[in-house]
């Protein structure tokens, strides 16, 4: 298992103003094709150059080609700096070809200036103790290599499709975060909103594989210290597309971000 | 009332390769400022040509400075043409100033190629027959002018706030469709997803307006002709934003379209 921290595994240094060079790491990547949410993470560091932001506030990544170990260009447009939000495009490429294009507003949300209308109609799922779940850890090929660098523990009702038992519903509960730190920053945030289990294992459809279009996090605040209590499900597969969204609740019950994906449903046969 | 067709509102012709020329028209504003699907709906036109593909399938706007009645251009770029899909950047500008930047991944959605896995946790929304509802008509200010080339007709549980009786929930249902013709393409579509009231009129939060930071439209297939149904609703305001997640349902009861945008909460002081 080849591990890094995420810090690391996300490093970009500035070739220009609007040019920043990164490198896809070996062992996190999903049947050697680079996460999803890593190579967003590593655009969105990009982009909190390009803009002097430290915080992705809304960020949609696209994807178009497969990224693999090696290094990646991340080139960066600063659309608009404004006194409180930036927004600003980013395409990540490997060999001169594209593989993820992004779109970002980006903020600085250490600053809580308290007393906001607050509505709250939902809260974290119920999770047993951490201390009790064990870690998913890779297989070959599943789960995927990059579990490696996470560390996740299923609630033990939505965790049966490990070994071949599905609950039927499209959805999927567990404690996340990094194996190699116990804070998460608003960036790791970005690889975590694309790092549960495709909640269709759950379900009996016949897909085995679930291509992600397009990925859009919303990060509402940053994450207190401890493992993210997450909440994802599917509601509608339908048309060849589902979408999955997401909750991340940090460790003192707090919502720090929500997801929404599309992924493709190619046919089962 | 200053009315216009869809279709004539959101006309784009190519200045070269990669640039188009818009309109934003009097009559489809919220308080003199366009509203924000109607200028999505402009961005898309011009990436159907710039892609060559017909229908938008996932896209996201984020939103950069109001727009006035006056001429726009929109700069396209493609980022990856594929088999299936094309995605492609755009930014609307006026006066040489960007004000809305989009992402999007379009395609060809008239090919059912039929016999697809489906899951659906989830219905239309139960609505009164639309003819024995009223229009939402325009108001000074409220409800927005560009109510005028639209038409909404709410259920009545959730439209007690036009006269000032929030129903507690902050959720908006309703029939919803344009003036000029029965039958909405996928670019109206990205107009509709923007066009229900507020969610949180329904609430009893100190909360005058909410300005949306970022829209994403997720296109599962063409409307049949007739009015769609609209269920939009928002479970979390907290740290200075909220989310508003719709679905979209033809009058077949095809779900046609999903979204979400991220909005701020300005203080209510």
């Amino acid at each position: 298992m080849i591990r890094s921290t995420f810090e690391a595994a996300t490093a970009v240094e500035p070739l220009d103003d609007h040019r920043y060079r990164g490198e896809v790491l070996e062992g996190w990547d999903v049947v050697g094709n680079a996460h999803g949410g890593y190579l967003l993470s590593i655009a969105a560091r990009a982009l909190t150059l390009a803009t002097g932001r430290p915080d992705p506030v809304t960020v949609t990544a696209h994807y178009l080609r497969s990224g693999r170990p090696g290094p990646v260009t991340v080139d960066t447009t600063v659309l608009r700096s404004g006194r409180r939000f930036a927004t600003a495009s980013a395409t990540v490429s490997a060999d001169g070809r594209p593989i993820v294009s992004v779109l970002g507003t980006f903020g600085d949300l250490s600053h809580d200036d308290g007393d906001r209308p607050e509505l709250l109609d939902g809260g974290p799922p119920e999770l047993p103790d951490p201390a009790t779940l064990s870690q998913v850890v890779p297989g070959d090929p599943f789960p995927p290599t990059f579990m490696g660098n996470l560390d996740l523990r299923l609630h033990p009702a939505d965790s049966g499709f490990l070994v071949g038992e599905r609950s039927g519903t499209a959805r999927i509960r567990g404690w996340l975060g990094l194996r190699d730190t116990r804070t998460l920053d608003t960036l790791a945030l970005l690889t975590m909103v694309d790092a549960m289990p495709p909640t269709v294992f759950n379900v009996d459809l016949p897909v085995a594989w679930v291509p992600t279009l397009e990925l859009t996090a919303h990060v509402r605040a940053r994450p207190a210290p401890g493992p993210l209590s997450c909440d994802v499900r599917t509601r509608f597969v339908s048309a060849g597309f589902l979408e999955v969204d997401g909750e991340y609740w940090d460790s003192t019950g707090t919502l720090v971000a929500q997801s929404r994906q599309l992924a493709l449903v190619p046919r089962g046969d």
